[in-house]
């Protein structure tokens, strides 16, 4: 799953009710506007009355300069026409990308040590945080950090400070274990995909203390989900999971920490794939190309 | 995990309230018999006020003629002095299984075929189904199929049965993929360890159509999870569990056919350590050697 | 991975060298023969002067009755006008096998029941031993056994007999533990894939006695690795591979037993894939779709 | 696998030929001695003729006043009298590390998070490179970075100087992607054990560019071993492998970025049961309790 990220290569994101000839026409499109299809992956739920999903990545010379007459073409042939939708993005842009924390530093070091490496296409505009524990850490990837206190029992004015700080400036927020609950009202007004990763077992232990109570089953293994937030509490669709083998020696801490190596690799993968726009929402579940 | 199951090798298995100096009390037992301790595994689970649980491996020239001195010693030492109890083995004698079917034949072939290639310490003595048709498929192994239909809304006579063909003649009972509810009345009576397999996903999806939930939501691993049977169902202590990784591409039955891979293997492996008495139960958990 | 075989389902394979316009091509094609496309996976190794890869699975009405006039329009675009290669393939056409295997029972019996069950497209026509032994379980699922003993030092005459059973009959060969060498000539004349299966371990322990010497290495893991035979032996282009855990306590038996797991598991989804034509060689290497 | 790191507990590592009733006489000495075991693996390579490996942890109140009576009793009984090899260790007392780097930081930054968030039972205390490149980050952890040059053909000097700094100050030397070969005469002089992490795959592929071969053959998982490093380069006893699941669409750069995933994990896992004694040297092997 690698990608090109230089000038000149694009994606294209096509979705919709499926018919006869939707690949035909996108490689139509883009072969008239003079751009060479370097991967392609499509998938359809059900070849009759079906969802349609395609991922193209194409080379296109000058493709800033030509990226309107592409975009034109493609709202003429795939909008109008055909009732699709359909995304058009530069490989070259980065997702901008706020991270939200809380205390624990596990998957927001991953993910800043990534991005460093350049591993992931994304650049972390800032990190906020409801503690100010982490502040320290960050700014030393200079990377800004904000302190959001959240109030009890009232995080309006909290959310609204963080409306504030990310609308407009990044392109994905991402809850690295934060660990407030956020407001369908926050998810509506912030208007970017939030990806949040939390603990997961087989079976799922709900509500409080689950690593007390996989201890007490006996779990033989503990995993980690990363889904998109909807208003539904851990309940959006999945984008990526994994899991760790544990054993009866494991103490409840020592499954925390296991579960953590698992949250920051399923995490930081999730985040990857969402930012080479890999993952394309089908209702409450997700198609990863 | 491999095992010793020629004469004279023995098993020793020790549980109960942890205090100072139980090994040693196991291995002057042992040593004072004039066995030899081939492996020993041990494990507390809290060092003040826990639990102790032991497995012992050892090595007894003429085992049998002397296994009536060793348990004597063993319970006026372990039994009456320090109040554990003790589960003494002979490993050559193989765990006498009874397996219960439906109509899904994955799980009973690899059992069938691994007790055939001498993986698992068990012999099958039987076979039971509620359904007639993996009858001939169980009788190429030269093992006997006992066909018992179970009544809608009134199982209680094919339970009786049930219990006359297993009770006594089997140390143990497989569900594999035996798709009726057990009630809290055969468990007792029939009195032996019932092991079941059932599907699992990171997180559950309880009650019916669990794979098409799933496969809404997106799920990217499906597992399956061998547990002992308790009255609540498919709440028993787990003895092993593992993944498989699946696609948005993956029907629902795609999803069930690679949940079946990993059904099979789950329950063979949980089964071949059960008869070699490494599954030990604590509380609703396990300890598993 | 789950697959259409329906009469009016059809598979089209196309490879060659890359070039702008060929997804386009292809689609074209299709549309104007009233195909619609149901899946579609393109690769391409490197977008200037790669190898272009693409496989394609199309519902077109009738397919048995148009499909000469599909391979005839496909010849003209691809064939003729692009210079590339194409498959073209009907889905309810099930490959034909013949399984070789030695005394070892763990990757047929898979393979056979995974067919009884009808979750590999393929016909197990007929299955050829060096030994007997094998012989009563093979014929328990309706299927020809051939016992071709191989004479020491000279195997041409058994290759002869082999190359007559299969020649024609078959579409591919499987070797599921067969422990001879085949020769170039073998490969040659019989004129189909042929799929073998064989532990692996990392790093390799090349040579006699492999298990030995990754036990006194001390290695963690035990593997397969299914491959295309070439003349190379056991240095064809990989199709897939995986892995079990193992540790210490386990006797060079046991990692053998362990890895008999795998290599089941490993052939059998190795054979799967091939057999709904998701497999395409790139030199020594493949593209699995 | 979590573990005691406070005062009063003990690790007590025996190895040695195999003969009836050594758990016994060890059990007999910490009990006479006071000490309550709290876990307990043993394991012999063989009832007859074998070897012996025990690891006992074990709780004694006022263990640092009582370790010399402690050592001294099993001096007595294990060495003399049986002839065995033991460790004694306070749990409390961390492993002093050096680590080696040379440009790659994952594996770096993976054991110092670790270190930081206590998951390792060690303290660095250098780290150690032949670039300067990774200064900046080790110095914000507040450990001491020293830049030691490798002159091209004579790695001599700088052997050299490595031993002046890490002689006495270190209990374990971590090569974590430090790309010189040690020599004989610095493992010799060091005298503490050296753990290094490797890519592997299945099969190996030895020699220059294995990410290369391993893309032409068509791998489908990278992976990693970490090792005991002894003269042999490579070829020491490994102490954990694992491995991450590749396509024919990984470019060489991916399967580099995904085998680095494994390999910090892996060395990780090496490093922090090294830590806890859990790792025992067999001949050319590891027992891993």
């Amino acid at each position: 799953m690698s990608e090109h990220r230089n000038a000149d290569y694009g994606r294209l994101i096509v979705q919709g009710a499926d018919r006869p000839g939707i690949v035909n026409s996108v490689s139509g499109v883009l072969a008239e506007q003079g751009a060479n299809i370097v991967s392609l992956d499509q998938y359809s739920s059900d070849p009759s009355g079906g969802r349609f999903f395609q991922r193209t990545v194409f080379h296109l010379e000058g493709l800033a300069a030509r990226i309107d007459a592409l975009r034109a073409a493609l709202d003429a042939k795939l909008g109008e026409e055909l009732g699709l939708d359909f995304r058009l993005v530069e490989a070259k842009r980065r997702k901008r990308a706020a991270i939200f924390v809380s205390k624990a530093d596990h998957c927001l070091l991953d993910l800043l040590w990534r991005q460093r490496r350049d591993e992931i296409a994304m650049t972390v505009s800032m990190v906020v945080s409801n503690h100010p524990d982490l502040g320290d850490q960050v700014r030393q990837f200079d990377i800004p950090f904000f302190y959001v206190p959240v109030e009890k029992g009232n995080k309006t004015p909290a959310e609204k400070e963080q409306v504030n700080l990310v609308k407009g400036n990044v392109d994905l927020v991402i809850l690295a274990r934060y660990m407030q609950i956020l407001s369908g009202d926050f998810l509506e007004e912030v208007g970017v995909p939030v990806i949040n990763i939390h603990h997961s077992f087989l079976p799922a232990f709900i509500g409080a203390g689950p690593y007390q109570r996989a201890k007490e089953r006996g779990v033989k293994l503990v995993g980690a989900t990363a889904h998109y937030v909807t208003e539904d509490l851990d309940e959006g669709p999945i984008i990526e999971q994994d899991v760790i083998r544990v054993t009866h020696a494991d103490t409840v801490a020592e499954l925390q920490r296991k579960g953590a190596d698992v949250e920051r690799l399923v995490l930081s993968r999730a985040v990857a794939w969402h930012c080479e726009d890999r993952v394309i929402r089908d209702g409450n579940s997700t198609v990863v190309f």
